[in-house]
């Protein structure tokens, strides 16, 4: 299966959150938007100076004997002043609105006080302003009425920022995803059970549910870790029911390849459905994608089975969950993979995987990427090294100074 | 000033924050390491198999009569096989150690099960494993010893995962950096305060404290809002003052430009000391770096007063205060300006900016960059609507088709 037809299945199947609630814009970071924000008044309100300076008429400039005219008033940003006085200029500051009468703002810099006429100062400027200098004009920046930001929109500083600016003091979102994490595998330890020597042979830590855990907590997923899965059918079956009735996904690792020790899959095959996906990707070829049916609510739990390798599970993570997650909190526009930037190649790969691969690369500092050099999928030391993805076609060798596709994680985090 | 000496400078006077404390590995997302983090075991502890199938002797395949041999034993992860009775082969899963005299795997999709002998199921092969195949190395990922991260590395989520597989439930790391946010201007009203239509002429909503505020949460700052400085002079030498002793950063926006409304300036010439810098960019010119000297506490606390513009004070924050506020919590290797993406333009720049400008623009669905018609400084539509930056050289014109210097949105918000 190719991953850009998983994802699309994964994102046609996903029934977004549809119930919202209204948060402070101070805590809305990372939350999605429920409703079109409208601006109720022009950006600017008024027109206003843009620079901290004088506020002139540029005609009584040109009559002006010298060049020279008194500041009749003084404007500071949110005082409102007269209207200017024939003949005369206005001090004004940045952010202030302009007095009627004034067509142009000339900045500090380019004026020069000369002396007071009748207790009011005497300015000269250095060159003629064109109409409309430095002014900031009513509704230059968001006109009333316009929607400033459209339901669906992910929240982050420039978005609350811009909502603030517009005099929402709160914000209507949907409401976080609830997603109940689980880890199977018999041979994993959570660190500081045991101390690394007393490890029996074949027991690893658990390292998925840390990384898992923070990925979706980025993510502004409300997340239950509800630890390892029980090693008996019944009482996985249970687990998986009870943890369907308060949460919109049950994630997992590990537990979906085609080997024989896996007791998750017939339990959600008996409480809903799955689909087993053979990805023809490198790290993440096995992945799970099912729902669990509800008895006391409505609607059923989304399910996903990631691979059990670290390194399968984070990229899978990266590049179909958390897509999918979004589309579920209603955000827009998910459709495909990230737009990959071209980098060259500072690294040789003889000969491509006959899988499409994504290799664990950095950017270094003469413009290139450089290759980790143990490209397995056991240990998450090349995710940490790394800064990026390269996404290589299957069976693709890569020489030194080649173009690449690459996708930063920096962009696949956040 | 050139941008570049500013940051330098500075990075130069950050003080790192020395204190550390110790966090569960759970909790560890955004905070900085305060030692190296070494591995007490090899991963994988043990050789083992990396795929779901049969472990094998490659000398015994090569002898068997048909190439079939029977299964002796069945090795789950986490458990230990006994060494494998020569002539047999063993079922084995990923991760499961390795039985003594098997030398490699064969994945159950390349073995044909062809019926029982004695109890055993007897398997053939489709094709002779090489010697090795398919086993992951004791200390393959991680040797014991090594330095998995060293100090000052930022954690994410790879590196949570990469210390838990190593078996640390807890972290040094240092203590969050302490920000006092304080805005400054007559002119700004506090959304929720007063409805759009009670606005005065010149008043305007306050959006820095929205967007500050979750920057710095984003960096793993303690924040602070301390509201807007007061209007008087002692009262401000006496709020700053005050915030200066529990502090590592007082932060404002606004009041440091060269007008004469602003008197947060005298408050940290009065208590500390204050640079103002002209820097050679648009948006973003007046910047102030000081500090204010504390009477009860050793030290002194920095002061960064950001220009009072939303687009100002926002690039400014991503360009200078985000490497800044990092080197104090100890994090290493900020020199220099993150390394920008060449980008397409899909635009026309007819007249560069005499100063060195940072366009906002937006990654387009044909492989380019789109600019945002409107790159006044004074709302923050051109940062929310945009995925990144240009970094213009002074009075450089832009052609559609040119190569341009871009910063990701994405890169400088993580």
């Amino acid at each position: 299966m190719l991953l850009e037809d998983a994802l699309a299945q994964l994102l046609g199947s996903a029934s977004s959150v549809m119930d919202t609630e209204t948060v402070p814009t101070f805590e809305g970071d990372g939350r999605v938007l429920a409703h079109d924000v409208v601006s109720a008044l022009d950006v600017p309100g008024h027109d206003n100076s843009s620079m901290d300076g004088y506020a002139v008429c540029v005609a009584d400039l040109l009559a002006a004997s010298g060049g020279a005219l008194p500041v009749s008033q003084r404007i500071p940003a949110g005082h409102l002043g007269t209207a200017l006085q024939p003949g005369t200029v206005a001090r004004i500051f940045t952010g202030a609105p302009m007095p009627a009468g004034a067509d142009a703002v000339v900045m500090q810099e380019e004026a020069e006080v000369l002396g007071e006429t009748d207790g009011h100062p005497l300015v000269r400027f250095k060159a003629l302003p064109a109409v409309g200098q430095w002014i900031r004009r009513q509704g230059e920046d968001v006109r009333r009425g316009a929607v400033v930001l459209p339901q669906g929109t992910r929240l982050g500083p420039a978005e609350l920022g811009l909502v603030a600016s517009i005099g929402h003091a709160r914000l209507t979102v949907t409401r976080r995803v609830r997603v109940a994490l689980f880890s199977t595998g018999d041979e994993l330890v959570m660190p500081g059970d045991l101390p690394p020597e007393r490890m029996k042979p074949g027991a690893i830590y658990n390292s998925n549910r840390f990384f898992l855990r923070a990925l979706l907590q980025r993510l502004g997923c409300e997340v239950s870790d509800l630890g390892t899965v029980p090693d008996q059918r019944d009482a996985t079956v249970a687990a998986l029911r009870s943890a369907a009735e308060t949460h919109d996904l049950i994630l997992t690792s590990g537990g979906v390849s085609v080997g024989e020790e896996d007791h998750i899959k017939p339990a959600v095959q008996q409480l809903g459905g799955l689909d087993l996906w053979q990805i023809g990707m490198k790290p993440g070829k096995p992945f799970a994608h099912g729902w669990v049916d509800r008895a006391g609510a409505p609607g059923k739990c989304h399910f996903v089975g990631l691979p059990g390798n670290p390194v399968s599970s984070f990229v899978t993570f990266l590049l179909l969950v958390r897509p999918f997650l979004l589309r579920l909190q209603g955000v827009r526009g998910l459709e495909g993979l990230p737009c990959p930037q071209r980098q060259v190649a500072h690294f040789d790969l003889p000969k491509g995987d006959k899988r499409r691969e994504f290799l664990r690369v950095r950017r270094n500092a003469k413009g290139g990427v450089e290759l980790f050099p143990n490209q397995s999928s056991g240990v998450l030391t090349s995710v940490a090294w790394g800064d990026g993805l390269v996404d290589n076609p299957p069976g693709c060798a890569i020489a030194y100074g080649d173009q690449v596709n690459y996708l930063s994680f920096d962009s696949l985090l956040s």
